[in-house]
């Protein structure tokens, strides 16, 4: 497994680990320490910030689990990859995008995420 | 039209336009002084930087345009938007995504290209 196949590992595990202080430690691998997560939903930064957002989607969904549903696609320090949020009855509650930029030590520096996997027809700017 | 639509019209204008002193000017419209673009096969600052790297795009694929084909889907500062690259034929040669940042003035400030509208199953990190 390559280093951005780890981060990215950590990642979605942080998203899924009801434990804080776990969380915060995969955090801590995937995430540089002033690293930006948003999403239509949320803006935050650092570790602190973007665990607490987690704490908040578990409350919000609980049960679910969140995975990655395609490659790793990457060119210089930019990524993307898909994900899917899940219900406990095994239904997608949710698709999307996550784009981000890797820092210099390999670990997430900034990760925009965009609900549906492509641009839904009704987008609006 | 709002001003993130005007931007990323200016934008595509750049893309395709062939005259060098008006592509620059386009690219003054549509993103910041020390702007970045990057895809697969280019990472690229600045607007002489961008323009220099949309000439050699000309040359390679001469007489074909680029369009947006889905709207734009933004959150906060974050937007992505779908294009396609067109021959002169009318045959579609490249799809893909683009992920940018915008700047406090509006101006895009960071534009990550993809090849693909969607992650490729081959895509490889």
């Amino acid at each position: 497994m390559d280093a951005i196949e780890t981060v990215i590992e950590r990642y979605f595990a942080a998203w899924n680990e009801a434990d804080a202080p776990v969380r915060e430690a995969l955090i801590a691998q995937a995430l540089v320490d002033d690293g930006r997560y948003c999403d239509p939903l949320s803006d935050v930064e650092g570790h602190a910030g973007f665990s607490k957002m987690v704490e908040g989607v578990h409350a919000q969904l609980p049960g679910h689990r969140v995975q990655r549903t395609s490659p790793i696609d990457r060119h210089h320090d930019q990524v993307r990859f898909e994900w899917e949020i899940v219900s406990p009855e095994g239904t997608v509650a949710i698709t999307g995008v996550d784009y981000a930029e890797l820092g210099s030590d390999g670990r997430l520096r900034s990760v925009s995420g965009f609900f549906g996997t492509g641009v839904p027809e009704e987008a609006a700017a």
